[in-house]
């Protein structure tokens, strides 16, 4: 961990002694930003690389090392991995890209590097990697030009980033906000070394207070549980930015850096599962910070916020905002009117306007101490306007006060409505969060009031169920009927094998491992009125089934009483390339899925997120009495998620699915169901 | 307009002489800014206000007037409206609040007011206004603190803003990029003159570039629709930020001005149909001006843009953002890769990445100028890393001979990864556009691609329909079937009279001007078979009817064949209380309703915006062959939309809806319908 965060000795393996390289910047830097340890350039070509003594080979330098930085292209990477290794050095970060993203020969090599180093108890960071910057202790070990600035202001926190280039634009456009950062690491392609593993490590880090991941694709989601995990114990926050919300994005990302592409609503139910807050704009990434810096998750939020404001026309657009983000500006409870009203401030809607109470700071004070008292909500939000620009000290004063008379209990955060950078700069020195625009200020809000306390997943008592090679519908059916689903069926071996005590009329579908269409190959036929009926079709449905898949095993018949519910579902679990097991709710039919009903969690779930994700699907409201349509059985609906979100447990189980599942006024049934094995 | 504008001659009445108070501000900042013309306080209680000579009353002034600021309270307005009017001045600004939007004392008060000026040929700005500024006339007849800046900066960007507060928070945001305003005016509760009269006015000043307006509400939408014809027809964007996008801020934004609600959707298309762009954020309303000066909207938007980037997390993250807002980043077509093969940059995928190319000036400028080349992208977007930051000459200087080089034909607009302010600077004194945020770009983008030239509403051969007084269901069948729509029905006028030629089975419902809710009444039976059926049916439901609502006027009944369609729709006019009639097309049933699936438009429509709504409605993808479902007759859904949106030429509809309409195979039938009178 140290030898990664803050190396007492580094080797540049390829440092190049013509400063306009790339390949010098890291010598510059660290030499530039007051690198106190052991420096070592290694290059076979020269005794002395910008004015220090070089080294031909890694091998020839004395003393141990704990980071070597490698400089060289891609092709003499695996060489030096080796040397490295040899050297007994910690960890190897590498700059050449040209490994996993470009395709299977730069994935073998990386897997070689991989191996090599693993074998030698050297960790790796990169390929693809611009480094490591630790400001405080002053290690600038990257080529990143942001490091050209002359000083780098120092601060606790931390940045991980997949990409390279983003560590400078966060540096530079946090040190325009005031913000300083303990460290900045690149961690490219992470074929070993990922985020989360670092993120882990720098949480344990008594100089950070919270870690900013910059993120293009999640690898080895369990490192991030465990850095979540850490990070709540210590009470430091995880903020996150990842790319892929639009499919344009999560195609290049994974291009960028050669992971495969998961959804982006499996990694915003990871997120949230684990207690990283996600920022979706660049602004609020950088705002979020100061908002969570030494705050926990709301046990119960009301995703609702008290609005004072010096001007009309701003503290409206911040309703706005916020409204859009689905968060509520409420008007001032009994309690806080009672408040309100002893300051002689009257309130009346959702937004307390102080034009006419007077914006001298005490009035502030009072105005944010009184809407604090509000049980409902869950921020205090003071909206200056001209004072914010042309009385600093005076347009801050009264929210500093007022932070300090409501104490920790209750969020105060602020929003100025003209330019005003001194304000700004005041109020981020009082450890105040500020916004400078209105849908900065919605999203980190938002980001915060959907922070939750991280949950261990509970896989106690796995199900069991002995799943077929090559299972067909049957064993599907029968895998759920395992997971306590209904699933009224029978088979049928052959077409005399007519089943006792249907309930008719029933449909009838072939059963084949080979056949995922049935309807198209023939296989299914609905409404059959009796037995008789039902050998008839079946008889026809062999042959016709015969003609169409001439390879297909058939493994017999499946019988099922026709039935309709109240709603239909489709429940799903599956596993995401990149954050792994989760569930899937959607409503049944066509529309749903032009609609993308659907609320997807992280597998396996408890009865409580069940919920929430019936909640999330805006169909499912037919169920819950809207507008006087009979009641289904949310309660079966609920245990049937958190049945089939067990699944997770099961990895010889890759995906399945009942659709549609039917909800009745007493109980759901399964309709159709498949699996696919692992 | 002069007088509005650039008034010569100020009347300043209830100019305060302590310069402390608010009254105060507009005679210091008049004279700290430079104003040369007449200047008058007005103040019974002296002779002198902040050394000039004041007058006891406006009619003592020698001389005429422009304009009058009333600065006195909302009790003294109406007398000094009364004096200013018989002084002959042009124009009267009113400081005071307490109008319309305090309730129906001060609706009143308003409404004397504008009487009074309007018999006076006195045209009126505010209640509730901070004024005028015009920047480069040196006038800046306003109580906006923003004025205590030392100077301000003159540009050619005009601001109208409902909310005087705003136009110091714009002014300063706007100056910290380097944007100047020529003229910055609050037009507060709008009693008379709209932010929309004025921005007609404003287009036509040869001083004027763009015209940004702040809205909270849009009142005389017709000075909106005049303005944006003028600023099209002399190539001046109009950019507005509105209020009410979630319904808190709606409700804000109305109690905050005294206006009536319309729907955020409705003024949505309000601005589309007159080519109005709208921003969705702070940020991209003072990015999209240099956006969009000096351009015009695309006749036929690919929505694609070409990105090149000298930083792969950087340019992905602009990809992303893009990808969200619905705008696809697009690999270079046939045309543009071979221009870049000519330079020796070899692209593969969505973003050239230049950073094995090198991000030398020349070879910015020429894979910009090779991806111009691409016939099927609306923009080039050049996204900058940390050159930008440390060698703002070289970073501008490739895409400024880029810009050059491509001319007005294609859009270039740039963002910088890193805080880069001399970069911005260099890029927006060349007129290139270039944005802080990715999120801000793609909302920005997003206004462009949606921007369209205004088209006049064609309302040649108004239809004509006598409707009655109180109409039933079977009058508006009788309006929709008068439309052209297919309404198969007869009417019972009682219960013996059983109608010929039916196709059974049919339903029957009551008819009746007072039953809005038949089901709940007993009005409405179901799946008769035939005539005998329906006849007891009948006598039956006017039994029950006469229980249920024994007041209600039963006009007879109605029966209409049982039908199915392939779809349902609802398909519905009304008249928004902000910007008039529009259209609505919503699919039809319970679960539309919660996905809020509807497209709406201004009415009338013609059949290519008809088209444009059906390929809104996700759920309507059903009847386009999706997933092998059988086709819908979409023609006749365009024409059924076309004729129901030409009730805006009906003064006498308040509001029409058939609910649901029924698509087929061959053509569209009412299934039922209502109708308000206005």
């Amino acid at each position: 961990m140290r030898a990664l965060l803050a190396p007492s000795s580094i080797a540049l393996i390829g440092a190049s002694g013509d400063p306009a390289r790339l390949t010098a910047r890291a010598q510059i830097y660290l030499r530039k930003h007051g690198y106190g340890g052991a420096l070592h350039p290694v290059n076979p070509r020269a005794s002395e690389v910008l004015g220090e003594r070089a080294f031909a080979r890694v091998e020839d330098i004395p003393g141990s090392i704990d980071f070597a930085y490698i400089l060289l292209g891609t092709g003499q990477v695996e060489s030096q991995i080796a040397a490295v290794a040899a050297k007994g050095a910690k960890v190897a970060c590498i700059l050449a890209d040209g490994f996993a993203e470009a395709g299977p020969e730069g994935q073998a090599l990386q897997d070689r590097c991989v191996a090599a180093a693993k074998a030698a108890g050297l960790r790796l960071l990169g390929p693809n990697s611009m480094g490591i910057i630790n400001i405080p202790e002053k290690i600038a070990a990257s080529v990143n030009a942001a490091l050209e600035a002359e000083t780098l202001p120092p601060g606790r926190l931390a940045l991980v980033s997949q990409s390279g280039s983003m560590l400078g634009a966060i540096m530079s456009r946090g040190a325009a906000r005031g913000l300083g950062f303990s460290h900045l690491i690149a961690t490219g392609n992470e074929a070993d070394l990922t985020a989360g593993e670092i993120a882990a490590m720098l949480v344990q880090d008594p100089g950070v207070d919270a870690v900013m991941l910059f993120l293009e694709a999640i690898r080895a989601p369990e490192h991030y549980v465990e850095a979540a995990r850490l990070a709540h114990a210590a009470g430091k926050p995880l903020i996150a930015y990842k790319l892929g919300r639009s499919s344009y994005g999560a195609e290049l990302a994974t291009s960028h850096t050669g992971a495969l592409a998961g959804s982006d609503a499996a990694a915003e139910a990871f997120f949230r599962a684990n207690g990283i807050l996600r920022a979706t704009m660049l602004e609020s990434f950088l705002e979020l910070p100061a908002l969570v810096l030494g705050r926990k998750p709301l046990a119960q939020p009301h995703r609702a916020v008290s609005v004072l404001t010096t001007t009309g026309g701003g503290g409206a657009m911040v309703v706005d905002a916020l409204g859009v983000a689905g968060i509520e500006a409420r008007a001032p409870d009994a309690a806080a009117t009672e408040k309100l009203h002893a300051v002689d401030m009257h309130p009346h809607g959702r937004l307390l306007d102080m034009t006419l109470a007077g914006t001298r700071p005490e009035r502030i004070e009072a105005a944010i101490t009184a809407l604090a008292a509000a049980g409902d909500t869950d921020a205090v939000i003071p909206v200056i306007g001209s004072s914010a620009q042309f009385r600093p000290a005076d347009a801050v004063a009264g929210i500093l006060r007022g932070r300090d008379a409501v104490g920790a209990e209750k969020l105060v955060a602020a929003f100025l409505v003209p330019q005003a950078d001194a304000s700004l700069r005041l109020l981020a020195e009082a450890g105040i969060p500020a916004f400078r625009t209105p849908e900065s200020l919605a999203d980190a809000l938002r980001a915060y009031l959907d922070w939750r306390a991280p949950v261990p997943a509970d896989i106690s008592m796995p199900p069991f169920f002995d799943l077929a090679e090559a299972p067909d519908e049957g064993d599907a059916r029968d895998l759920f009927a395992a997971l306590g689903l209904a699933t009224p069926y029978a088979r049928m071996g052959d077409v005399a094998d007519v089943p006792e005590g249907m309930s008719y009329p029933v449909a009838l579908k072939i059963l084949s491992p080979d056949i995922a269409h049935k309807t198209e190959a023939g296989g299914v036929a609905l409404n059959l009125p009796d037995a008789e009926a039902l050998a008839e079709a079946a008889a026809r449905m062999e042959a016709r089934v015969n003609v169409a898949a001439p390879e297909a095993r058939l493994t017999g018949f499946l019988v099922q009483p026709m039935s309709s519910g109240l709603s239909e579902v489709i429940l799903g679990f599956r596993r995401d390339a990149e954050v792994g097991p989760v569930v899937l709710l959607g409503a049944g039919g066509v529309l749903a899925e032009l609609h993308r009903d659907v609320a997807l969690r992280l597998a396996p779930v408890d009865e409580a997120g069940a919920r929430e994700m019936i909640a999330e699907v805006r169909a499912l409201r037919v169920i819950e009495g809207w507008r006087g349509l009979p009641k289904g059985d949310v309660e079966a609906l609920v245990k049937a998620i958190v049945a089939v979100s067990r699944l997770a447990t099961m990895p010889d189980i890759a995906e399945a699915e009942v659709n549609p599942l039917m909800i009745h006024e007493s109980g759901v049934t399964v309709a159709d169901a498949w699996v696919v094995r692992a």
